[in-house]
């Protein structure tokens, strides 16, 4: 789930565990061909190479998460793309490309799950330089400079989604986050002790 | 709720009560017919049937659920099929049947619940060969190979159910999962062991 | 919240509370004009009229719930009948009557709440023979014969109202429960031990 | 969050920091110019100038409440106004004005954020003398004549947005609350100890 801080050419990720379950001794080392250091008969994520793909594409990324978040996957089913509607998450003005596994000439991608470096490779090009991405049918993908940003950021793409999907329920044109805004936020301050502080709390059961 | 482990023409069920306070003394014994063996003076569930006669007509079937999975009932009274968007439910690509208690010529019909065999045996052939069918303005009816495949089934009906629907309310086409994606999917390798174990501890409130 | 069991000229309510903070103590008994008996400084609900006038025009009644349901709410501010969908809610195929205060020419009426003998009994007979009516703007009444039979018309009108707006925003033409089945399951018979227990449960919060 | 008791020209709120964690040493003074008094290291919320401009402009206002609520803000980035459409919001019958932030010649405004006492005053001068006024793509600011009462708009304003939006999914012409009926209840007795002391157990996790 996030790069190894002191060695760039590896990474860490749980091993095939609901994350609830997860402890320090689940957690495995990886090669960015996703490539296990050490399994000790542990068994790896099949859609690993998500991970790997993108931490060879982008240096600047340091933490990718992979998810279902419920609200988001619709938009990665329809044709309205996903726009920035919330200050909270002005980081998406930058656009929300969906990546397709159909796409992809790979006799695996029917099975739509990431499960080699060429349909990991596939997606890390689709999501390019942007912070999240989108998969057809089938959930999202977000990175960022540190584990608390990429944190950061799934949650708001989940809020921004259920809030877009609303507006266009009431109805009418909607008012979205404009580039001008995007980029004035995307220089602020980064300050979200406060909101990290009750997410943790949250992911601990507190 | 599932087929007798050593005797297929024998079912288990719980007698008549809310499923989160069933225990082991709960469970009942039945024939394909949905006769009790040993009743000890403990209530059927009236819709037991819907077990019976599924049993009866697919010995593929070791497992059978039947809710009113709240985002699902809507799909049974609309005229808009239930298809499947996110790969997880990539199993329901066979097709969603929906059977209407109305459509049986039989005097019970009219209460809406399968409480004899007529009515079992019309939604079983209304299943035919598929893992799930509605049953309109009532519920829905799941079955599998095993039990965890039936949960897990259930499971992601439900969560289709509330993303085509959010698909649909944010409007234009919608890219479902195609024929030979389900199929490729179908085919591919079945560990649900990380789902399961996180399903099982809510389930027992953990 | 129920007509006194030996004397059918009463009604037990709790004072002004919020119904999770009530006990014993707490339940006040009125005359069928809404005059609390034996107040003992106890503060009377502003609304108890819509109880006293409904228990005078229904002897069949022996229960009232007043709540402000919120999948029910928007039912009774748009131009859509409610209508049954959904087996357990098939009592509402006698219909669902909309009432609404500005209907009455009464000083008191503008302030929307049902704060005298007049506003009562124009919402008891808006409410005429049937289980459940809306209030403009405000909420819904249900009644039964008993508490069960009231508590349990009560959720199922509110779990009908979602199934319902759900079915809505899928689209199309919506498969209502006919009044054949309706009147069917009227007369069907009444077990509801197994919801009963469950919604205890969950009311005293085990 | 809400006035001084004692002098009128200042106001008292919590350094940064999530509502639930708060404790009464993170209690923090203000002069209406927003202006920490005795910071003793404490961090301040950026976009106190919302609370400090509105109390300059309104001298009834006692408490103020900024929240994104989450029903509300869709409103914000919609044409639909939002209006009352349940007794208990029909407070709103005065209209609820939008202020963007993008309509403030200010440097600061394109980051969204009321980092100022250019921003606050343009906000507070939006809000005029209503309860409630959104900001567009971000929020919505609540006040009132006490805690209590900022409170309760707070709260009623989330439900009257969800309410709203299902009237509006489910369609057809909206009966909404008048403004005789809005005028009516706001000169209506304020008893609201009901509703408080159920919102306060809430708060504190009883």
């Amino acid at each position: 789930m996030f790069r190894h801080p002191s060695d760039p050419t590896r990474y860490l990720m749980s091993r095939s565990l609901a994350p609830i379950l997860v402890t320090a001794s689940d957690i495995m080392e990886y090669d960015l061909d996703s490539n296990p250091i050490d399994p000790q008969g542990r068994r790896s994520v099949i859609e690993r190479f998500i991970h790997g793909e993108i931490y060879k594409l982008r240096p600047d990324v340091k933490a990718v998460i992979h998810s279902h978040s419920p609200a988001v996957v619709p938009f990665g089913i329809t044709q309205v793309p996903m726009r920035p509607v919330i200050h909270v998450a002005s980081f998406l003005w930058v656009g929300v490309p969906v990546w397709d596994s159909r796409d992809v000439a790979d006799p695996a991608s029917a099975a739509m799950l990431v499960r080699n470096a060429a349909l990991g490779r596939s997606l890390a090009l689709r999501l390019s330089d942007k912070p999240v991405a989108l998969m057809r049918g089938h959930g999202n993908v977000v990175v960022g400079p540190d584990v608390q940003m990429a944190v950061r950021y799934a949650i708001y793409t989940e809020v921004n989604a259920r809030l877009q999907a609303a507006a266009i329920a009431i109805g009418g044109p909607i008012n979205y986050i404009s580039a001008e805004e995007g980029a004035a936020r995307d220089k602020g301050e980064r300050d979200f002790a406060r909101a990290w502080e009750l997410w943790k709390r949250k992911a601990l059961g507190r």
